[in-house]
């Protein structure tokens, strides 16, 4: 008999959030616990406050954990269990989390990169079942991707295929910290989306965005805006959040573009924090897209919300831990 | 027995050539003919010279010809054979050319892609043998792609993948003949080069580009500029000419991270009249590259010239040709 209270641990690693959850094997999210990154602390840190928040998810439940799923921002190498380089954790060069983790568990501990994980999520319980070539982006802190060609997510030769936030837009943009310039997530993240507030609120914009920030101790109010206080701004009529949504939306739309004329997809998934504000920001970037893209695979494509939210990644980075326990 | 004489009538047709020839089942070129695409008299007369160079390439040899396959620039549906639109053949939309020249032929007719059609060439007898991921480029008058992926070209959700030559560079870049802006095609293709060549010239930079080109009846001696001479005042010391080299390399090498950066592929496969140009276009273009791209997906590419040549697209059309005949 299936013992029912079988789970996997899953956690998604990103560089703001960590999320921990009690994942079944229908891909249900049973309980779980949501804990900043403490980006600044390193690895080390960040490990044990994934080690925390894990034991708050799922610690003193009735659950018999078979395994770690873990998904993570950057370039991960799934096979060696390595997160070599994430531009949104500063300081992570060649890290072997999977090992640190087993330890810590005493669990066998899989990982995958967090857009190839919030992909298969999509493909096994959301917006991508049924479909056979689609491309699921998360516009979040960064940009990051999952190609799902052919029914299956697409790697590369070494895994590390999909980084479609990396791929350059503007050859002379800003620089990127992944080395590059221009890049797509450089310009349609939730960061650039921020970055572009401050400077324009800096240099003395009349804005009402400062008045839905909540402050936050030892840090200044202009620091405390993101993307969720420049869409509830917009939606209360202020004008530079307005302006800064349609331009956002410009970019987004260009990265669209792009995906419709390379890979002739079914489907776009939208996902990550970005996408919650909606058909404000979509809207107006797949018009953008529709202007750029060619007219035949452009109206073959259905643009479409993940239907996963928050939870894709987790339980992208969970089935793939099933995959592996019997 | 098999009859030694069985070939298939390949037909690569480009924007600027025709080219026609009778391939064999082992993918051996026989014999074929080459000419000017009349693009000025619209898909009429384009067909009569496929129709004329068919001719000189195959007619009264002693071949059994048993089907035709063509690679055409443009977006091709490969299953209803039609042309939708040709950056590069200005006045084809939806061209049902596959029904023309079976008319013409009396033979079953295949279209595929033109790189598309190269890349399967490459793919079954050129330098992606035994290769499972590689992404192939033609630098060519316009800017093609053909993506193997898992071993086997990627055509997409409805046959329009691959179309990185419009993939946007330069969000604010020149207009492209697709309706899009900056596309790596309106930068870094064979009709960039000659455009930024003539634009200099014509400036008043001094140069000996001129004095490489063939005059032509009734053209502009700039009008017959093309990358071919370029490269000759290159090699023989001209200062334009190396300037404009190294920086269309940088506009190429721009392409290739994305290309290292999207799909993480084994090798790139590098095609098309500018690939002729060699190590003084190829070498800076990947030094671009290095500095853009992610290093793990970089250390694990190969840059390799196709081995084809201009015979890629016959050939694979060939191929594709005979993969429908017994």
């Amino acid at each position: 008999m299936m013992n029912l209270n079988s789970v996997v641990l899953g956690i998604d690693l990103g560089g703001t959030k960590i999320l921990s959850a009690a994942v079944d094997r229908q891909g249900k999210v049973l309980c779980r616990d949501l804990t900043p990154t403490p980006v600044a602390s390193g690895h080390p840190g960040v490990i044990e406050a994934i080690k925390e928040s894990a034991g708050r998810a799922i610690g003193h439940k009735p659950f018999d954990t078979k395994a770690v799923g873990l998904a993570a921002a950057g370039l991960v190498e799934s096979a060696g269990g390595i997160v070599h380089t994430s531009p949104n954790l500063p300081g992570w060069t060649d890290v072997s989390i999977t090992q640190e983790l087993a330890r810590t568990f005493g669990k066998p501990v899989f990982i995958i990169n967090d857009a190839h994980a919030a992909a298969i999520g999509e493909l096994k319980y959301g917006a991508g079942r049924g479909c056979r070539h689609f491309i699921f982006i998360t516009l979040s802190t960064g940009i990051g991707g999952g190609l799902v060609l052919d029914g299956k997510i697409y790697e590369g030769f070494s895994g590390f295929g999909g980084e479609i936030g990396h791929m350059v837009i503007d050859d002379d943009g800003p620089e990127c910290a992944c080395g590059n310039r221009g890049c797509w997530e450089m310009l349609a993240s939730g960061k650039a989306l921020e970055r572009e507030a401050r400077r324009r609120i800096a240099s003395g914009e009349p804005t009402s965005i400062l008045s839905y920030c909540r402050p936050e101790p030892e840090r200044a109010q202009i620091d405390c805006l993101n993307a969720k206080t420049i869409h509830t701004a917009a939606v209360n009529g202020d004008i530079l959040a307005l302006e800064l949504i349609k331009r956002h939306a410009y970019y987004v739309g260009v990265g669209l573009a792009n995906i419709v004329n390379i890979f002739n997809p079914e489907r776009v998934i939208i996902g990550g924090g970005l996408s919650n504000i909606g058909d404000l920001l979509l809207k107006p970037a797949i018009e953008e897209a529709a202007r750029r893209a060619f007219k035949q695979p452009f109206k073959g494509v259905r643009f479409m919300k993940a239907e996963l939210g928050a939870d894709a990644g987790v339980i992208g980075a969970a089935a793939l831990a099933w995959n592996h326990v019997m």
